[in-house]
């Protein structure tokens, strides 16, 4: 029964379930593009309060520190040379510097990764690595993403 | 300084800036959709283990089983009656019956929320528990999901 389900389940995930390994160019780009907008709202919503265009919400704050860093460590498995073609506004120079684009992602899953303990202290702290990260994301927005 | 770069950024995230509060129903779509996604992705992975069509692997599990139990939280924010037309597969059956949808929406969440722990002892309890994950996600799926 158990085993029936779990069949069932998988199979249901279609086009996805045969990524589970190695995704293909297009699943790649799917799967990156759902973690930056993932990203991005959780991020615009912390940048909001941040410039206190939003009234400050501990709770809230903190729910979208903790999604953003975690989905911050998604992106870099699915940018692939393969990838580069596609429903994509990332441009070619991104694999021609692959080694300056991986430091640049790095870069911002470092600050991102503070944000969790940011948004549990208080909103100077929050405001300071709201600050950092968003440095780290314009630092590859200006080099590598088409406007 | 870092008011100009918070700035920059905020504006760089776009059409999502905009909606860190009342996102729009076709950023409710895309951001539902996203969070799927990337639940199927690592829930395909699980699914994959537990089956024994991919080797089994605990620290990929664990990854893959934090991701799905966070994610999985991500949809119920984004079903409003407005994003009921437009770029889904969501039927219109899942607003006319919406607290059925919601309580098999918080079943699953509920069962997902086990996935790190299954993941962390065995593969026998990570098997009981994409299983039983599985079943909720599939309930769903059947009565509220377009083919």
């Amino acid at each position: 029964m158990q085993k029936i389900t779990v069949a069932a389940i998988v199979l249901a995930s279609t086009a996805l379930a045969a990524v589970a390994q190695q995704p293909k160019p297009e699943d790649e780009i799917k799967l990156r593009k759902a973690a930056y907008a993932l990203v991005g709202y959780n991020f615009a919503s912390l940048g909001a309060m941040a410039q206190e265009k939003k009234p400050y919400n501990k709770d809230e704050a903190i729910k979208n520190a903790d999604f953003v860093a975690h989905l911050s460590t998604v992106p870099k498995a699915f940018f692939s040379e393969a990838s580069k073609q596609g429903d994509t506004k990332a441009k070619p120079e991104l694999w021609a510097s692959k080694a300056d684009f991986d430091k640049k992602m790095e870069n911002m899953n470092t600050e991102a990764a503070k944000l969790p303990q940011a948004a549990r202290a208080d909103l100077a702290a929050l405001k300071k690595q709201v600050a950092d990260t968003g440095a780290t994301c314009k630092a590859c927005h200006d080099d590598y993403r088409a406007k």
